[in-house]
């Protein structure tokens, strides 16, 4: 997995700190920094020291901030031109968890390694430890085949101050932390730690004093003799030990488990074998994967190194919770991404779902009553539904209202998400408990299931008699608005919510999970749930156009964009368990068959593919999301047996293309236009490519 | 004190919270922030729209993140073009604690009340609760002559969310929080709140909530009926509950006085008639003086409000500390700054330099050796001095050392300034007590002075018989370099320690003061202190250039720079209360006429003041601290009864105007050249100008 170009930006970060240590974009800012939705301003200076002065370092720097000339010993000494190495000069190769870069004289592996964080509820407190170090290892490897000493040095150059870890009495820890939240440190005893304006302030230094506490730089160095090898293995640790989130208080987990950072650095550096051990494990797994091309991988990788950028595991009163933060945008557990993020977590931990799912259960769920576009003045029962996210950076919003959502907006961004928050409930929990034996959870929410299967049906028609299967009246939540999907930024053959075949999906999937749930248990509610799927499928068949080739988006006004996500909610039956319901031969067989038709008919450059062949989730809008890409590759090819032939290689180059290149800087984006990140930059959602793991075909 | 030019930043700071709400200075950035040391990244928007939808600002923002264009909530409707009040239309009175902007139908009066802080150790708790109260009132005063409403309106819009603090049920307090540290609020329930992207896409909203959370303007907002004058008072309050500083843990002491934000909102706001009149009486105070020009007076307002900016009280375990920023530097208690603001905290508040004097004898002292330049090798015995700061952006530095100061360095930058702070704790302890009857500090210190007055002796020469009364011998501490004084990016007029003039005025003050206070008590010492007093001086005669007509600023290697801090010194026992030392009658008579003599040569284009009238620090750089001309005015005039004429009055305007055009963004500083801030920014130290008030000639 060696990326064609290796000069992007990817984020390296323990799970559930929501920090990040971001570089690898060449001639770019690049550091770490805790609880910003973009990387850190600052300089990443690494590399190595020739004895007779010259500099060589890899390009982690958006302007190499140097004091050499100034400070270089001796005044009459030349002073070699730096070396800088150039994108020919650098491999890297990115796996799951390692990213190396290689270089004349010096190799660097950021490591990530990442795994299942235990359930709270039953792991000890050693598990969650590990689980939890706020710290990212470096590996860092210098070959000195020259005949002169080097000096390889490490260091971060954001705007704060320093103190020393060390001192002439104790090396215990030697490094450097910024107001006990931030520490770039080793516990190898042959490094020496410094703190000055620059790097070279510091290695070719006019004083004698390695901390000079006014400058803004703080590394390590580590003497490299002529002819030998060295390594040195670092780590950059975080710990925020104050109150993380606010209108609720609540800490970070990993402050239950660490004293402070020096603890933190101990314990990341005491079991980096074990670290290393399972970063490999990771990176085995995902190159082994021979059905799998290489762009596939690497979106992977950077997807999930995206997504853990923005996790903050956090402590409320004794009790864990989990928060995704919405990337840039920093939103707190927006639920349109959680549903898209609902495979990932499952697969490596299912409380974390089941956390987030109460979380809008307890505190952000509502009961609204619904009206008629016609009509907005009159109300009709509606029933309950979910706020679209928690609060934005570190807030919580005023319950039960999410940050974004405002009311008084017709079908534009930031109005109501109430009918897709409605299905990501029902489609998030069924997710949950078809994949979980968790009869506690669905005995403690039936009762909400139940009022969901009520709300779906009124969003449809409060008269039973005149449902058609599709959402037609709006929340009054939107106070006489329009409610939106989260493709937010879209026309309105996505942005718009009534009428909408791609809602229109969910509402189907969401019917016939609670179908599921509830045989046996309540046959009338599981019989009305199917009958209402059925009155959904029958409604989308009939909206196939045959003299277009597919479903139009909106089914109304006349509408022609061609969509990909009208295929996108055969995921959650079939990732429930019931794979039946998305066969050609099952019950909904004319329903799968039309999704197939619409598919083939739109996979092609007329429509929906790019003349790359990256995708368009939508005919008639320039601007496509990673994250629902990915799922519907994945129904397609998995789901539908779409044979995509040459087509799926060719658009895994294009995607992969838009992060390396469109989205460079970004580490990971979601909102792409023609292949340039325009929007939901910095983003969690595309691990929703873990699904790809899961393809037979 | 209406200043010829409207266009300047000033800092308003509640006392000891070390945060400011910075505006005034046109099209610039401008806002409210904590621990910064420059101005806050945001915009202040205030003014009122009209009811035909015309906007009415003052400029404080550097450009005009509006989006009126895209919200205006008729599409039909006309837009009108926004009015930026432009410097003629805007008048700006300048008083000691009002800051007050008038411009057509509005006026808004920043208010910064100040006191003494009382000394914790003997006040209430509701006179502390007064004085530390970290809120800014601002006062705005619509004048709507018009025959259409306004809604006038008060916004800040720095890079961060928003909570609202009102809600539909309760409507306490209105406004908007931002991480429970900072909040724009009011208690005036004619108010209402708002948050959004900007103000206006707030004020003409397309949508129908108030508080739209992912927005970064907080603001407020009421009606003014046509024909009708309103006001509308309003507060910014700051609240940092957690750890204030590392290294040595301590918090705000306010935060022992207020439980969180809106304990301070409620207590500014129910307490503003208190805080209007205290500011009332600083601003009569200030204004009544008819001795002092309208520049002084300008620049005694700039000075103060900019140190209270730096201001930090703290509580360190149950103890109270007092921390000065350095400005821009964020160096803690520096102490060359310490001593130039003793006259300002002796008047208002002696227990804070009590408090920073035992905070360095307790933790940043230290005993060196001694070596001559001649020989670096061979050590002497030194004696006592203290670091130069305590540490940098609020982490304590390892004890005893300073954050600035660097061994290895000769006479440059960052080197060590033992004999500077040897004598500034003499001096400043001395005129602390001097002014102060506190034998129990004199008592528990009286071996630091007997230390002090060894160490002095020692850096003159470790022999006796060798002494000449100026410092000729290096400390340790600078491995064989060179000591520098405050001076420090100055030329070796100013900059080098040994053979200063400037530094030789110190020591000879500090013998003097030593002298007064072992009188009686150690005969001895006392007379061992006055012989060195007057072997200094007498150096200081005999370096008396006849040809040059002044003292060379260095007595060594045939320097000829001309400096005007070579008075400066008699600044301390003439505020020590012995007064005769610096008469032409007294026991140093031939000194001080040598002084007069010295600067009536240079008090001139020639050497020491630029063609405008402002003053030169030195002839032979172009470099000059606001701070020391202060100090050396006040010698000038008053202590040596200089009459400068009209010169005064020039320099004064010249003086004025490097802070308002020359340091325009900075909100006062104190490092010149030709005008032109260059450092020192945003700066405490100039309230040395508090001496002007107690000029009597």
């Amino acid at each position: 997995m060696t990326p064609e170009n290796p000069d992007f930006h990817a984020q390296h970060s323990p799970m559930g700190a929501h920090s990040s240590f971001t570089l690898g974009m060449h001639h770019a800012n690049s550091g770490a920094v805790s609880e910003k939705g973009s990387v850190a301003e600052g300089a990443t200076l690494v590399g190595y020291r020739t004895a007779s002065g010259q500099y060589h370092y890899f390009p982690f720097f958006e302007k190499l901030e140097s004091e050499k000339d100034r400070y270089v010993s001796d005044e009459n000494a030349e002073i070699l031109p730096d070396v800088i190495f150039s994108k020919e000069n650098i491999e890297r190769e990115y796996l799951w968890a390692t990213d190396k870069f290689s270089a004349p004289g010096i190799q660097m592996e950021v490591i990530s390694p990442f795994d299942s964080i235990p359930d709270p509820a039953q792991a000890s407190d050693d598990e969650m430890r590990f689980a939890t170090c706020p710290a990212t290892l470096v590996r860092l490897t210098f070959d000195n085949q020259s005949s002169e000493d080097w000096q390889g040095f490490f260091a971060l150059s954001p705007d704060t101050r320093w103190t020393a870890l060390d001192s002439d009495n104790n090396r215990q820890v030697i490094g450097g932390v910024s107001r006990d939240q931030l520490a770039v440190a080793t516990t190898d005893q042959e490094a020496k730690s410094f703190m000055d304006f620059t790097h070279d302030t510091a290695l070719d230094p006019d004083h004698s004093r390695p901390h000079f506490l006014l400058g803004q730089t703080c590394g390590l160095e580590i003497t490299v003799p002529a002819g030998e090898q060295k390594e040195l293995v670092l780590c950059i640790a975080y710990y925020l030990e104050n109150k993380a989130t606010f209108n609720r208080s609540s800490k970070y987990y990993y402050t239950k488990l660490f004293t402070d950072i020096k603890h933190v650095i101990n314990y990341a550096m005491t079991e980096q074998g074990r670290y290393f051990a399972l970063a490999a494990k990771r990176d085995e797994e995902l190159s082994l994967r021979t059905d799998l091309n290489d762009e596939q991988k690497f979106l992977i990788a950077h997807a999930t190194r995206s997504y853990y950028g923005s996790t903050e595991f956090l402590i409320e009163s004794d009790k864990p919770l989990w928060v995704v933060n919405e990337g840039e945008y920093l939103m707190m557990n927006t639920f349109d991404l959680t549903i898209d993020m609902l495979f990932f977590e499952l697969k490596f931990n299912p409380w974390t779902v089941k956390n987030v799912l109460e979380n809008f259960v307890s505190h952000y769920r509502y009961y609204d009553e619904v009206f008629s576009p016609e009509n907005p003045e009159k109300l009709y029962p509606g029933g309950v539904s979910f706020a679209h996210d928690m609060g934005v950076a570190n807030q919580f919003s005023p319950e039960p209202y999410s940050s974004y959502e405002s009311s008084g907006l017709d079908r534009k961004c930031f109005s109501f998400m109430t009918y897709e928050q409605l299905c990501n409930w029902v489609l998030t929990a069924g997710v949950y408990l078809g994949q979980n034996k968790d009869t506690d959870f669905f005995t403690r929410h039936r009762g909400i299931f139940q009022d969901c299967l009520t709300s779906l049906l009124n969003r449809d028609n409060p008269d039973p008699a005149k449902r058609n299967g599709l959402m037609s009246f709006e929340s009054s939540m939107t106070k006489g608005g329009g409610e939106i999907t989260t493709y937010d930024s879209l026309d309105h053959s996505l942005g718009q919510s009534r009428n909408n075949i791609y809602l229109a999906g969910k509402a189907w999937a969401s019917y016939l999970i609670i179908h599921d749930l509830f045989k046996g248990l309540d046959t009338k509610l599981s019989e009305e749930a199917f009958s209402a799927a059925q009155l959904t499928a029958k409604a989308l068949c009939a909206g196939y156009d045959e003299d277009l080739g597919f479903i139009p988006a909106v089914l109304e006004n006349d509408n022609k964009s061609a969509i990909i996500p009208a295929i996108e909610a055969l995921v959650y039956p079939w990732e429930f368990g019931s794979k039946e319901y998305c066969s050609e031969d099952g019950p909904f067989a004319q329903y799968i068959k039309v999704l197939k038709r619409h598919f083939n008919n739109i996979h092609n450059t007329d429509a929906c593919l790019y003349p790359d062949g990256a995708w368009k989730l939508s005919s008639t809008a320039d601007n496509s999301w990673m994250s629902k890409i990915s799922i519907c590759q994945y129904v397609a090819r998995e789901i539908l047996k779409i044979d995509l032939k040459d087509a799926s290689a060719q658009a895994d180059l294009a995607h992969a293309r838009w992060q390396r290149e469109g989205a460079k800087y970004h580490a990971c984006s979601d909102q792409f236009t023609s292949g340039q990140a325009i929007g939901s930059l910095y983003y969690p959602r595309i691990v929703s490519n873990i699904l790809w793991l899961k393809e037979t075909c």
